[in-house]
């Protein structure tokens, strides 16, 4: 097998992945077999070239003229996402996020279900939020050794998050969704995610400005020139 | 001015700009003044060659041996994010969500005050969360106009998400921030950022995935041999 290859796929590629995925939900929900990679861009916002270069990296390459087969690709993006499995996650922070996290449906109750729900603070250790009663930070690595968690939820003000970060880490979590404002500094190894609502709303507001006038581009000059 | 060129910057270079201005906000309060491409490559986990050329849509190219001058750069990028403007938000939706996003304090003061919260639950209107008195979403249109709302935040359950996008939109917002775990339609001219709580699962159990064993690639061959 001299041709066997392993390619490493980019990140932006890989941050794709969920959206084709519901993209070809969609599709097949609606009964639809077969895609064309053009029909998967204009329904993803980008375009076409790149829905094929990103979709070549699973080994998926369409036939001219008929494109995609749905379930396959489907069953592909699943199984490089790891949707064929379970995986459990603990969320720390039982505040209005916590709370909001565990109401808002997002975690789908097969793939990442939530196995527990931590916080430091004492008056809130043993209420209900749901079915979840809420533990105490200090059972973490007992609750993540005993459901196998890889994934941790940082659901508490800027100040602890880092803190936060590190007892997920040292009880055992490898991947940590970070919601504070603040990001984490994680050893190799560790994949963290970052939801920074004041990115989302500088890329809003660049939109806006630009949407507002029409802002010509500064002047670019070639190198030797600008001097 | 023949060389002057209006440049239509890139989707992901854009989604980089927050993550710059950080680094290099970070950089000016530990008093530095010039900056390699290769130390915000470090700082950022990206590689110095797209550190350049997302720069360079600003007009950018630093100084070989020098870098980039910090502060110049700083002034640069919130240039092209607004921030030197104010843009006054509003969010719908008094639940947990919005209650934790209104305590976050990712909202700027300066750039992005929250300027009204309204539901459409009327036991919510009426009242206080922080200093904010929680108002009817009829009286968005009103609320818009007079504060010159550009930016909107859709902070309710998944059914609700396109109403209240829809309501929004119809009431002269033009960028939408959307929590809720559905995506929403919406016009032409009209800017989306959605935070997917399901998208960001995703993304880290691609990587977990892959970390556990390490997965070979599926055999890639070109499309002649394929068949």
């Amino acid at each position: 097998m001299a041709n066997r290859s392993r390619r490493k796929i980019a990140e932006a590629t890989i941050s794709r992945l969920p959206m084709y995925l519901r993209i070809l939900l969609e599709l097949t929900e609606s009964g639809v077999a077969g895609v064309s990679s053009e029909k998967i861009a204009e329904m993803g916002g980008i375009n076409a070239a790149k829905v094929r270069k990103d979709l070549s990296y699973l080994g998926s390459y369409g036939t001219r003229g008929v494109g995609y087969e749905v379930s396959f690709l489907i069953f592909q993006i699943q199984r490089e996402l790891g949707i064929d499995h379970e995986w459990p996650v603990v969320i720390v922070g039982a505040g209005n996020l916590g709370q909001a996290l565990i109401g808002s449906g997002g975690f789908g109750r097969r793939s990442y279900p939530i196995v527990g729900l931590v916080d430091i603070d004492e008056a809130k250790v043993g209420s209900l939020i749901g079915s979840l009663r809420v533990g105490h930070i200090d059972e973490l690595p007992a609750l993540i050794a005993s459901r196998k968690v890889a994934i941790g939820v940082v659901a508490v003000p800027g100040e602890a998050a880092q803190m936060v970060a590190d007892r997920l880490i040292s009880a055992g979590v490898t991947s940590i969704l970070n919601f504070a404002p603040i990001p984490v500094s994680v050893p190799a190894g560790i994949t963290v995610r970052q939801v920074d609502l004041a990115c989302e709303l500088q890329i809003l507001s660049f939109h806006e400005q630009h949407k507002k006038k029409v802002v010509p581009w500064p002047q670019v000059l070639p190198k030797s020139v600008s001097a």
